[in-house]
């Protein structure tokens, strides 16, 4: 692999991203993805004692199911990324404690998949022949750590999103028929001085297009290189200021651009206000819709572009801003 | 680089660590490693409001101090990896988002620096010019968040440690003089049913144990191969749990093993009971002190290995044991 640019690390030997899981809560399941999910949750228990353990359950199951899909087992696994919302990332450090395999914490808010799916592409390509990656989040356990208590039943203001609960996990191989991870952009940290941390789509945002941005110009691509360019997760509110600011950088993505959160729920029938966010998110959005999208060739070429609200409940009390960070993958057939 | 073994990665072309910088809290200052440092604070607040922030400024500042004393410039860093014990690791995410380098946080717990030095080493060998990693942590912050409010003055148990305020930082280069790193050894995820959170060093030697035992039957080695084997954190609880379990494997480990939570205070003078913790205590050890041993070749051959206690308050809460875990970085002049 080579660096590009400024940020861009290109793969000589693309990796594979060999197969995906996911497995989604009840509120995932009614909105319009349902049906590429692997398994659905008929609650936010799943017969665990709190929602911290069913999250722990969900991430530990949903590797399960990637690690049984791919027809590898644990012991060909060289090195696994996992990280998740929870403070100490406990749903990761639970849930993959079984699993036996060399293990690297990772954590960027709700950016943690692509930079987990990223690190694993560099590994591939430098010595794994296998590597893992998950991350999870669940609703419920999320409102209660950074938010208020659920039974409060406190009102949500129109630019917060929900949190996902669910999971998603992917294996990545040195080897194979593709979809291939053919170059990365790691983000930088960008804080435009947001601090309203029910509109993390604001906060986000302008690392999104930072990173957006120096991918096109690191490798001299346009917008219509790629079929989809999706983010994950801004939103409606961080889409619209996302499309905004490439517009005044000079580019129109508003073709060819979405967003996780706003794929994963219905607008009109499930009241979710700004969309989807958590690190489940663009997790099983992208193991569950897109990484199927990819084998059907229905979309060639994906630019993910995971993003995070790098801040906790503390530093907001604290009157701190929340910044933001966005990591991006180009995936192709 | 290539896999050897079950876990271990050898580095064809040894990464150089080019320059370390630690900065520490006043107790730290008090202890017999204070010459080392390269600043040390007269307060734990540092002209701060909270010490979240002031543990934030300890990491921002151990971070420039490092790219100041390499003699490279921010633009030239091509990755930076950091992470902290802070919910979130907010110190990490605030402490570096001036420095407009691509950046990925890791978690590990306390074996975070270790972690970040490894993907640092894989990334300098596969694309990085110049990598950075730097961890911390603050016995005040760490305090109010895990356990109790300071102000309470509870009376910690003799196995109990001391989370360091302090912060390390490195920078690794692909090409230069030494000390290399020549191998890295991730661990796995080792659960005993340890649920003492005051006893963190029974929680994590059999995680220790285990990378260590993988270690020597990876590349071969014995104990006496390296001159200095130093664990961060065991304390004295963990230090003799892992001599134990060491012999019991059949390795004589007794002579050139230490631990940085043992060599960072005094335990006579210092009321740390069984010794220091934390992200910042292996960082500040490796940088301010080991580092100068292999400048000085004092030690020719060191292998570092950093452990972590992969729990949180609300796991403990919940009845949860704690899952520990150890990687392994192997450095030779």
């Amino acid at each position: 692999m080579k660096k590009i640019g400024k940020q861009t690390i290109l793969f000589d030997n693309p990796p594979t991203i060999l197969e995906c899981a996911s497995i989604v809560g009840p509120k995932e399941a009614e909105g319009p993805l349902c049906k590429y999910f692997d398994q659905t949750l008929e609650d936010e228990f799943w017969g665990e004692k709190s929602w911290e353990k069913a999250e722990s359950k969900i991430i530990k199951e949903t590797v399960n199911l990637v690690i049984s899909k791919s027809g590898i087992s644990n012991q060909e696994i060289d090195i696994c990324f996992a990280g998740d919302l929870l403070n100490q990332c406990i749903s990761s450090n639970f849930g993959l404690r079984d699993t036996n395999v060399p293990f690297f914490g990772v954590f960027g808010a709700c950016s943690t998949f692509v930079e987990s799916m990223s690190l694993s592409a560099i590994c591939s390509e430098s010595f794994a022949n296998y590597s893992l990656c998950a991350t999870s989040s669940h609703f419920c356990s999320a409102e209660k750590q950074f938010r208020f208590p659920l039974e409060l039943g406190n009102q949500r203001p129109q630019s917060a999103q929900w949190t996902v609960t669910g999971s998603g996990s992917a294996i990545i191989s040195k080897t194979g028929q593709g979809p291939y991870i053919t170059a990365i952009t790691p983000g930088k940290i960008v804080d435009m001085g947001i601090k309203d941390a029910n509109n993390m789509g604001a906060a986000m945002a302008p690392a999104f297009a930072d990173t957006l941005v120096t991918h096109f110009l690191d490798t001299g691509r346009t917008p219509n290189y790629y079929d989809a360019i999706i983010s994950g997760d801004l939103g409606y509110v961080g889409k619209d200021i996302v499309i905004d600011i490439m517009a005044s950088q000079g580019y129109n993505i508003k073709s060819n651009y979405n967003d996780c959160g706003i794929l994963i729920f219905d607008k009109n029938k499930q009241d979710t206000h700004s969309g989807g966010s958590g690190c489940g998110c663009a997790a099983t959005v992208f193991s569950g819709y897109l990484y199927k999208q990819l084998q059907e060739k229905k979309i060639k070429r994906l630019l993910l572009i995971a993003t995070g609200a790098l801040m906790n409940s503390t530093s907001s009390h604290q009157g701190e801003s929340i910044p933001g960070i966005a990591h991006a993958i180009s995936i192709e057939i």
